[in-house]
């Protein structure tokens, strides 16, 4: 099947190497692609391989790269091997690209992911001069029907000089009508309300607008996205879903939570995964999703039928579930809406719709200060990605993780976290296996004392009751009790020792 | 005049000392209050004096606390010299609780001002007993004439099992028009867009609903707001003035501020009334305000034509800026509107409307975390108030103070946070009276260089400088650098002598 049905597009059509070198050195690439999928395949290789030639030739081709988030090996992984990005946003998780990171020979700036549009659009990030965009297929009036994923891809397409599409036929022709791009965003002082009130309104139209004279290239792929396998949840994912869903019932009953729930913020990765399982084994009817990413578990969810509607910006499966997908598409199709990542993530609908967030953490310290990104403080791992977004509007925000990491040499909970991500007026809610801390409403000694209790480990909950007993008697001031000498030792020893546990 | 319209609340009229005995030991009490004013004068007074009655007699007699922000001293300052508060939220600027929060005798917690209305109708922080509200009138149907601050009072009145009111005749009676309650909050799945797309328009009515079989008492007052002296700029404040102005010039210049700015959102204090003095001056014209509250510089501003309209949930005024607002209360009425506080620190409203949000720091680290609360990490200054609100949410988030403090012995910009209130991805701009930091787009790396050179004060400059030296060589990833051994180490050596300088 041609999936480029329009004329003067279809006259475009180039080698993915004679597209990239429409890329000059030095300028700035805004691409597709968001938690592994939608990203563009093809154009990265190519313009990887320019930068080696360059290389070669003793030359410097280095490129600044914005994405919608994460993207797969043919892309981050490939420029940042040919040493080919020089300054990245608003989120890796590419291994190559995050070594370069945390070795200082690449700049990072991780944004909040609703932020990102708006201030591309500000003229806050400098001009974009190119965008590569993959697209599930051409409409014969030059629209273009999105991929797996949305993320700023409207935005790339509206502020970019130029414009290079790869039109991916391994994505599902279905994807057609799924999305729901937004055009009513403006600079201020024009913006206006953002029409939606339900995870499941259709605000906007299904296809991204794009300028025919702006496309310099269009390119033919079938490729498939980075999709990950599934590994099933380990006891301690179990023992948090647990966790968690008593925590629901439990506000559900006293009156705090509607009997549906509030539509569900779900970060990725196995503890995710099984809060949806959990979720899918009741007594919740009626749920509705407004998430980033439609990953496993919330598929199952949709298929239950306890989950009515899930909206997010991208997809992130592993290879069976994109199986499962493709094959019953029908019963997905009216009910999962892709939308661009600064509505799927804005401020303003999030706090509307008051949505549950839960989202994974790095550390925590006993007052609740969450560290999702940096480790022992300095190590970049992805990115805060929406975590902000959510945590700071959520109805209630959770944030969740085993207590401890490599093998019990690392405590997930600590004196003071290296690293501030989310600060405790962010976080009601931090669950462990070891049981779930309620933190609404509490002084940050209250919530010293619940965390330590109640999340860290045994084999840590001593050293920090002893740490908090001598912070209590000898700190500064005791609002938020510290031993400025102490409060990184863990971490200290960590990077020293390789545990934190003392020696 | 009689300010008592309504006769069957006219009926309740006692005295303060009879409205505190409908108060419980270990009960909720939602006070009016915000920036030390309109908060009420008498029944916490009376309140303190029933407390230290109860402790004579070797009885225990605290309440829980809840407030718009920050009141006056015979409210906070009372009931904490007596003992009386067991549990303080949102925001506390009072040295006498203050004292008792750092010395460990008070539970506080510091909320995000825009969040203590939704948390409280949520049910997150228990039930709210007893109301204790200042208004500047009531209306023959009951209604209530606002005043000079609006805070959480419509929901203490709308969540209070009883209510006492205070009406005070000091209270000009012309603020009679100048609020605007906004009665369309709902709780999700109810919630519906809030119809506000400029700083000064009206989409509540001007005065509180109240239902008059909650009022159990009604107390007459004649009794001013706690009006701080007007203290002027010093050389400092003028810098920051000057560098601010300069960078707002810059943007429109470049076309990424509109001439007459964006809605203006500034703390309080002497930095800001400087840039607000700096603002009279040219040459921006037809600029709005969307703030949390109406100081001094912001009256000059009006006056001066400059700023058509100001938009906030309370006055702060030195008394001879009150005396000025009185006496041409003519030419302000109808520009200043009050709100309640979740709305005046709306984050979809501040989103939308694009505010320039100015907010005052204790320290910020070399990356660009703002500590606004935390002296040395641990003990409380005030509060995060409205500032996280504002900061990540604004078009442009800027934070200012002088680059030191305790005449030299504290540097402003630090090796490391020793508390976090905002983190880097909330903060764009930071200035002191060294110079300016344009952090937009920027790496931590690339934010640390800038903010070293242009922000720290010569004397710490070369010391910061080494320290961020060592740490790009021996940090253990170099995403964020930091040397976990020394990060504290300059606040624990002021803990220690004095002085962040070297011994």
């Amino acid at each position: 099947m041609n999936r480029i049905l329009s004329e003067p597009l279809r006259r475009k059509v180039m080698s993915a190497g004679a597209a990239a070198e429409r890329i000059r050195p030095g300028s700035t690439v805004g691409l597709s692609g968001f938690t592994g999928s939608g990203y563009p395949k093809a154009v990265p290789l190519a313009l990887a391989a320019r930068m080696d030639e360059a290389r070669a030739r003793g030359e410097r081709f280095r490129v600044r790269v914005w994405t919608g988030a994460s993207t797969g090996p043919e892309l981050d992984g490939a420029l940042a091997r040919a040493d080919g990005i020089e300054f990245r946003l608003p989120y890796n998780s590419d291994p190559v690209a995050r070594e370069k990171i945390n070795r200082g020979e690449m700049e990072y700036f991780d944004m909040h992911l609703s932020q990102v549009a708006p201030a591309a659009w500000q003229g806050f990030l400098g001009p974009l001069d190119t965008a590569v965009v993959e697209v599930a297929g051409v409409r014969e009036d030059g629209s273009l029907i999105p991929s797996s994923s949305v993320g700023n891809n409207k935005t790339w397409l509206d502020r970019a000089s130029q414009v290079i599409l790869e039109v991916n036929s391994w994505q599902n022709p279905a994807l057609a009508g799924m999305h729901d791009i937004y055009y009513g965003t403006a600079l201020p002082p024009d913006r206006r309300p953002i029409p939606l009130t339900r995870a499941d309104d259709r605000i906007g139209e299904p296809w991204f607008r794009c300028d025919p004279d702006k496309v310099v290239a269009v390119v033919e792929t079938d490729a498939p996205d980075r999709n990950a396998p599934f590994t099933p949840a380990g006891a301690d994912d179990l023992a948090i879903a647990g966790h968690l869903l008593e925590f629901f019932r439990h506000e559900v009953a006293r009156g705090r939570l509607p009997a549906a729930l509030l539509p569900l913020q779900s970060g990725v990765g196995n503890t995710a995964n099984a809060v949806l399982g959990g979720l899918q084994d009741g007594p919740f009817e009626r749920m509705t999703a407004y998430t980033e990413v439609i990953q496993d578990g919330m598929l199952g969810l949709l298929e239950s039928g306890r989950l009515l509607a899930a909206s997010a910006t991208a997809f992130s499966l592993s290879p069976e579930a994109a199986h499962d997908l493709n094959a019953r598409m029908d019963a997905f199709h009216d009910r999962i809406i892709l939308r661009p990542q600064e509505i799927s993530n804005h401020p303003e609908l999030i706090r509307r719709l008051g949505c549950i967030a839960m989202n994974g953490m790095i550390d925590a310290d006993i007052f609740g200060n969450v560290n999702s990104t940096h480790i022992m403080g300095s190590r970049i791992q992805n990115g805060i990605g929406g975590s902000g977004d959510f945590a700071r509007n959520a109805y209630v925000s959770i944030f969740m993780a085993a207590s401890t990491a490599k093998g019990g040499r690392i405590s997930t909970i600590v004196p003071h976290a290296p690293h501030v991500d989310h600060i405790p007026q962010d976080v009601q809610v931090i669950v462990t296996e070891q049981g779930l801390a309620d933190l609404r409403g509490l002084s940050p000694k209250q919530r010293a004392e619940l965390i330590v209790a109640n999340c860290a480990h045994p084999d840590y909950r001593p050293a920090l009751q002893d740490y908090y007993a001598r912070a209590r008697r000898d700190s500064y001031g005791q609002q938020s009790p510290m031993l400025l000498q102490e409060a990184m030792a863990w971490h200290e020893r960590f990077v020293r020792t390789g545990s934190m546990k003392p020696e």
